[in-house]
């Protein structure tokens, strides 16, 4: 019993020592964006939490397109309960990710946190022009809904396979660019 | 130009006549629900959105496994943002939906809204084999995070297919039972 209690925790203290040294480490900017840009086409529907007047949280999703900056892009009725949340409340989150994973396997995703709303001008002119691009059957003459913008300010990158397993890198978004902010391990 | 504005003014008028007559539409809890089962069992992803203190909105995904009454179950580190979230404020929407799908094309999905927590006892063991019913790799006796249960007071069914397109019916649920609320018709 007492081999097996220190082999237990000898196990514990290993395994302590492997998340702590995988906490440490910092990632390029780089190679964060590389991965980001990847997991942001890993799927063209995306979900997207925004809150109700009081707080209260809603989900929608809906079809999106992503510009260099990791700018978030979609077309919605103002009508729609996530665009009437928007208009009170910017805040939101945005989690993209390709729903044909396994469970056990190397899984992947990226989340966003920021703030969106409709665009006009030059950003509506653009936010059309990334999403006609992504898709091709879109007719700008045949819309009738005008184009909101999600920005992050920051971003969770999920990605096992390269990451290593249970690890949430998160990056500050600045620009285009991604600057390394910590790595989590859920082990 | 009159003659084009009366065709205009024209359609617009037969699209409101049809979109209204859409809205009156009803469906029988019988209907719904079978649409419903097949809407979640449309990924083994969802996500789902959480309030941080303070009501930002927050976002993650993760694998989910369901009962007969529509209650979405699953594992999470205490520790992750989403869990903590929950302990202060049980208020939660989830998501489900294919993300192969095209755009343009018979668009499918289904939300929920409710509140979530962690379980214990029988409630836990309930979610435990749902959770090991769906994920046929899951080891119980290898599982050191408390599983967590999430029941809806609303759905949104999204099944262009079946419902028409650009339709949105909510149903409330009470107890495994759906009832037919109100249908939406974003034309």
């Amino acid at each position: 019993m007492a081999d097996r209690q220190c082999a237990v925790l000898g196990a514990g203290l290993r395994s302590r020592e492997v998340t702590l040294e995988r906490r440490s480490r910092r990632f390029s900017s780089d190679r964060l964006e590389r991965l980001a840009r990847r997991l942001m086409n890993a799927s063209t529907l995306c979900a997207m939490a925004t809150a109700w007047p009081g707080g209260r949280p809603h989900i929608n999703h809906m079809y999106f397109a992503w510009s260099s900056g990791f700018d978030v892009v979609w077309i919605s009725d103002p009508d729609s309960r996530h665009s009437r949340n928007l208009s009170v409340n910017r805040s939101a989150a945005v989690t993209i990710y390709d729903s044909h994973q396994t469970w056990g396997g190397f899984d992947r995703g990226i989340q966003l946190f920021g703030t969106a709303g409709a665009v006009s001008g030059a950003a509506a002119e653009q936010a059309e022009r990334n999403y006609a691009a992504r898709f091709s059957s879109f007719d700008q003459a045949a819309n009738s809904y005008p184009f909101y913008r999600f920005r992050p300010s920051e971003v969770k990158l999920f990605y096992e396979r390269v990451l290593g397993g249970g690890t949430l890198v998160t990056a500050k978004v600045t620009g285009e660019r991604l600057a390394w902010a910590r790595t989590e391990v859920f082990a």
